[in-house]
């Protein structure tokens, strides 16, 4: 089973967000777990690796499990370990070759193009520090079909 | 992959724990993530099927990984997702098919026969409610061979 691990950075009431060419969708950076890391060595590796930077002290904000239904049958099922972080250190890649990488405000970063489910995973961790808790149902196409969220 | 959400639920000071008839190893009762399950979903269904109560606002306490070796080469890998509770409703089980259950005072919970990871896994639930991440590897016979803890 895929497991990614991805933070939402806010500094100064902006998000690193990470722009992807296939949609133009905006998404939080990070990406797959590799095999024995727990999933703060992850979120750390993987942030570093997209971003240059290195994240201090980085809080688990939302833990989801993602379900991908081709018609009624189960296609693939993830799970998503999203952190919230207010500090870094180093220095910013002037290339990402997963995408473009962009500081967005914050009221501005929930307005973006991006998965819908996403949305939710934004708007909760701009308001709360609330762990959330939740399923997401989406076509192969990422139409999200259902959300299943606690809190709601 | 195999992901398992248990919990250690403390009353008045004691543990609710259920001991396994396979090793008399002491477990905190749990189970296997369903399909499309998020993890608080699963925790309360697990919880529930074997001991007869509901959990009231379980919140996470530790994330772990675990690496199952045979010499140098990796044979599993799952994930353990850790609750602690304070209160429940419901009335108990006199009968669970995984084993006896038994309320532990928190000073014996500890001390009890159990996989030495777990050991590490209730003295934190104890003692913090910050969360715990974690990698343990293991022997398959269970014998712990490294464990990676944050905080330490």
């Amino acid at each position: 089973m895929q497991r990614v691990t991805n933070c939402i950075l806010v500094v100064d009431q902006q998000i690193l967000m990470l722009k992807k060419p296939r949609r133009n969708w905006y998404v939080a950076p990070g990406g797959k777990m590799e095999q024995g890391e727990h999933i703060k060595e992850s979120v750390k590796r993987e942030f570093k690796e997209e971003t240059g930077l290195t994240l201090i002290d980085p809080k688990i904000n939302g833990i989801f499990t993602f379900i991908i239904r081709d018609e009624e049958k189960v296609v693939q099922e993830w799970m998503l370990f999203t952190f919230y972080c207010e500090n870094y250190e180093g220095k910013q890649l002037d290339f990402c070759r997963e995408g473009e990488l962009e500081w967005v405000s914050i009221e501005e970063a929930v307005l973006k193009p991006m998965a819908e489910g996403d949305r939710k995973i934004f708007e909760h961790a701009i308001k709360s520090d609330e762990i959330l808790y939740g399923t997401f149902t989406y076509t192969s196409d990422y139409n999200l079909l259902a959300a299943s969220l606690d809190p709601r």
